[in-house]
C-alpha cells in the first residue's frame, strides 16, 4: 500500500447517468424536481465521506433536428441553486456546480462562489467549463458557438477576473470593531481592474475573501487546450478515462504540464469518471446492467453519438460499423469525448448499436459492471498504479446505485485502507489535500 | 374592518437596516456571512406567517471617493444563493431575490428563479430591477450606467425573454410514462424565439414549467418609467411612502396604470417599506432609536446622501440646511428615492445632520418609533385607508428587531383581523392572492 487515498466525486443527474433511469421502476420520475431527491443523494454521499457532491450544467433542452427528445428526462436545474439549497442540509461534504466562461460575467460568478463559500462554511468548488456548442449559442443571443481557442482566452481571462475578485480582500480584512467603529480596513481592500480583450472589472469585490481563500478549481478539458488550461488553472480535474495505460499517461501529461508552469504534482487531483453498475454476483451485475439496457430505444444512443460527434447517424444501420472515418473526416475537430469514443469504436470494431449502447449507459466515462469487492478492487489498482487520485461517480440510478457504491463499495475501500473513514477536516480543501491560496502577496505571481 | 388582508415581507440586510447596526451590543459582526444567521432571520419570519423572505442586491463594494467606507458593513452575498440555501430549512415562506436586468443574460435568470420555484415547491420571487449607477457599470465591462429610457426597454424585454421561457413548457409536457418511455409530450415544449435590439434567445427552457408558473415578479420603481413598468409586470411593489396621502396617490397611480393596460387592481400588492423602531412605551422606542444614532459617525450619513443625490455634500457643513436648491440643480433627473428626500427637506427645513440621521436609519423608508400596539394601529390604517395592501419590514437590527415584530406586532395584527394566523396556502401566489398565469395561450395576449 502506498498510503495514497483516494478521492470520491458524485456526479449529479436527472434520474441517473443511465439515459432511461426515469423508466426502472426503482424511480419516480417527477421527483427529479424535488429539493428531496437532492437532498437525499447529498445525504447518502456524505455518509459515504464523498469529498465532492458535483452537478453538471447544460445551456439548452436536447434536440434532435429541432424538435425535443421526448425520450429523454429532460431536466436541468440551475446548478449553483441546487449545491446552495443543499449547503443548508449538509455539514461537510464539498459542493461543486459547474459554470461556463462563455456566456456570463465574471463578477457575477466570483459572488457567487463567494457566497456558495461563506455559507456553505468552505465547502464550494467551481467547475470552470466552456461552451462549445452552436445551439447554446441560440440561447445567448449569438448564432454559433465561439472558436475553440478564442474561447479558452476568454476563459483564462475569466478566472483571472474571479480569482482576484475573491483576492481583492486580505485575509483579515474584517476588522469588526463595534468600539471605534471600524468595520474593516480599508487598506486591506484592493482593485481589480483587470483589462483584457474580454473583460474590464473594476471591483472590488462586495464580500470578505472566502473561507477557503479560494473556492476549488476544478476543470474537465481533455483536448490540448484544455489540458492546458486544466494545468494552469486546474485543482480537480473530472476526465474520461476507459483504460489504464491511457489514464496513466494523461495523468503523466497533466503533470509534466504543471511543471512547465511550477506547479506541484500534489496541487491537482485527477478523478476519471465511473459508472458502477454493482451485483452481489457478476452475473447479477450483468443482469442489472441487460435490465437498463432493456429499457432504451437504440434511437436515443443514436441520437447522443450525433450530439457528440457533430455527425448526422440517423440513417445509418445499427448493426454496421460506426462510420468512424466519415466521422473524423466530417469534423477535424472532435471534442475529446468525442474522439474517446471514436477511437475505441476502431480498437473494439463497435457496431452503430454497440456504441449507442456505450453512450446511454455512461457516455465516454468507463462502466463498471461486476461485485462491490471487483469494484473496490479495481479502483485501488487504478490509485495504485498512478492512473487517478480517485474517481467521480457516475450511478446509473439515483439515489438507489449511490447507496449501494456508499453501503458496499466504500467499506471495502476503507478496509483496503485506500479511502477515509471520517472527514478529517471541514473545507473542500481538506478533503481533497489541497493548499489554501495565500492571497494577493503570492497570487501576483501569477498561478 | 373591510376584510382586507395585510401581507408582509421582511427585507434581510447584512446586520440590519440601521446603517450602524453591526456596532450594536446585540449583534455578532461575522455572522452576518453565516448560513445561520440567514436561517434564524428566516424562521423567525416564517414563524411570524410572513408572506416572503426578500433579499436586495447590489453590484458593487461601497466607495466614497474611490476608497472602501470602513465603517459600513459590506456584505453583499449573491441573493439568489441565500435564498436558495434558505429553500431547504422553511416550508412556507416566499423566497424574494433581486436581480437587475442590466448585466445578466435572460436564460440564465430564467433558469435560476425556475429552479428556485421547482426547489421550494411554489415559493419563489423575482425582484426586478434595473442598475443605474457608474461604479457598477465598471464591474460589467462598460463605462457608464445605461441611459435610463435603454434600461427600461432592456428590463421589458429581458422579463418577456423570461416569462416565455417559463412558460416554454405547458402545464402537463412531463409525461413520464415508463412504459412507453415518453417522458415528456414534445408537442407541448415550444421554443420562445425572442429576438428584440436587446436579445435573441430560442429557447426552449431546459425544465418544466415552474410550480407557480411564474415566479412572482416584484419591482420597486419609482419614477414614471419605472411606475409604468411595475404597472405592466409588477405583481407586488416595493416602495417608499412616508405619509398616507402621498401613498394613497402612489397606489391609485398605479392602479390607474395598470387599468389602462386591461390589469385588475388585486394582480398587485403595494407594500411600503417600514422601519420599526420598538419599546414598550413610547419613551422606551425613543431610547432605542437614540441609542443607535449614537453608533454612527454624521459623515456616513453624509456619504449615502451623497451617493443618493449624486451630489458632493462632504464639505457642507452639518448644521446647514441641506442645500435642496444645488441638488436639484446639479441633477435634474434625480431618482424616486432622492426626490422624496429633497422633497422632505424642503418641507421640514432639514439640515444636513438631520437628512443623515434619516438616511443612516432607514434610507428614504419611513421609520416608526413607537409601542407595537401603536405600529399595528399604525400599519391596520394604511391598509384600511387604501395607503398599501402590505408593507416590507426593515428592522433595524437581524435578528433581534425581527423577532420584537414577530412576537409583539404580529399577534395584535391577528387580533385585529388584518392579518393571518396561519397560512392557508403553499405558494407565494398562494400567500399574497395573486392568481397563476396561465401559460402560453393567455399570455401571448400580453401582460
Amino acid at each position: 500500500m502506498t498510503g495514497r487515498q483516494l478521492h470520491l466525486g458524485v456526479f449529479i443527474y436527472p434520474g441517473g447517468h443511465h439515459i432511461a433511469a426515469w423508466r426502472h421502476p426503482a424511480m419516480q420520475a417527477q421527483r427529479i424536481t424535488e429539493l428531496g431527491y437532492y437532498r437525499e443523494c447529498a445525504q447518502i454521499a456524505e455518509r459515504g465521506k464523498f469529498d465532492m457532491f458535483f452537478v453538471g450544467d447544460a445551456l439548452n433542452a436536447r434536440e434532435r433536428e429541432g424538435r425535443v427528445m421526448g425520450q429523454v428526462a429532460i431536466n436541468n436545474l440551475d446548478p449553483v441553486s441546487i449545491v446552495s439549497a443543499i449547503a443548508s442540509v449538509t455539514e461537510r461534504i464539498g459542493l461543486v456546480a459547474t459554470l461556463s466562461t462563455t456566456y456570463h460575467e465574471p463578477f457575477s460568478i466570483a459572488s457567487k462562489f463567494a457566497t456558495l463559500d461563506h455559507l456553505s462554511g468552505g465547502r464550494a468548488g467551481w467547475n470552470v467549463v466552456t461552451t462549445s456548442d452552436d445551439k447554446s449559442a441560440l440561447n445567448f443571443s449569438r448564432t454559433h458557438a465561439m472558436d475553440k481557442a478564442l474561447r479558452y482566452e476568454r476563459a483564462a481571462a475569466f478566472v483571472d477576473v474571479v480569482t482576484g475578485l475573491w483576492d481583492s480582500w486580505d485575509d483579515g480584512a474584517v476588522v469588526g470593531d463595534a468600539a471605534t467603529g471600524q468595520f474593516l480596513d480599508p487598506a486591506s481592500i484592493h482593485a481589480v481592474d483587470h483589462s483584457s480583450p474580454f473583460f474590464a472589472v473594476a471591483g472590488p469585490a462586495m464580500m470578505p475573501r472566502p473561507p477557503q481563500g479560494w473556492p476549488v478549481l476544478v476543470q474537465a478539458g481533455g483536448s490540448p487546450p484544455g489540458r492546458d488550461f486544466a494545468a494552469r488553472i486546474g485543482e480537480a480535474i473530472f476526465t474520461a478515462q476507459g483504460e489504464l495505460p491511457e489514464a496513466q499517461a494523461f495523468r503523466s501529461d497533466i503533470h509534466a504540464r504543471m511543471a512547465a508552469r511550477g506547479r506541484s504534482a500534489n496541487s491537482v487531483k485527477i478523478m476519471p469518471g465511473l459508472s458502477p453498475m454493482l451485483g452481489d454476483t457478476e452475473a447479477a451485475a450483468q443482469r442489472r446492467a441487460e435490465e437498463f439496457a432493456e429499457l432504451v430505444d437504440p434511437a436515443v444512443g443514436v441520437w447522443m453519438l450525433t450530439e457528440m460527434t457533430k455527425f448526422r447517424l440517423y440513417d445509418h444501420p445499427l448493426d454496421q460499423p460506426l462510420p468512424t472515418a466519415d466521422i473524423r473526416a466530417s469534423s477535424p475537430a472532435l471534442n475529446r469525448n468525442a474522439t474517446t469514443l471514436v477511437e475505441r469504436a476502431e480498437r473494439e470494431a463497435l457496431t452503430l448499436r454497440d456504441a449507442a449502447r456505450i453512450m446511454v449507459r455512461s457516455r465516454v466515462h468507463q462502466s463498471f459492471v461486476g461485485t462491490p469487492e471487483q469494484l473496490a478492487g479495481h479502483m485501488s489498482h487504478w490509485l495504485e498504479a498512478g492512473g487517478c487520485d480517485g474517481f467521480n461517480i457516475l450511478p446509473p440510478l439515483f439515489p438507489d446505485d449511490l447507496a449501494t457504491f456508499v453501503d458496499q463499495v466504500v467499506p471495502v475501500l476503507q478496509r483496503l485502507g485506500v479511502f477515509r473513514r471520517e472527514y478529517s477536516g471541514s473545507t473542500l480543501r481538506d478533503h481533497l489535500g489541497l493548499p489554501r491560496p495565500k492571497g494577493r502577496s503570492i497570487n501576483t505571481a501569477g498561478l
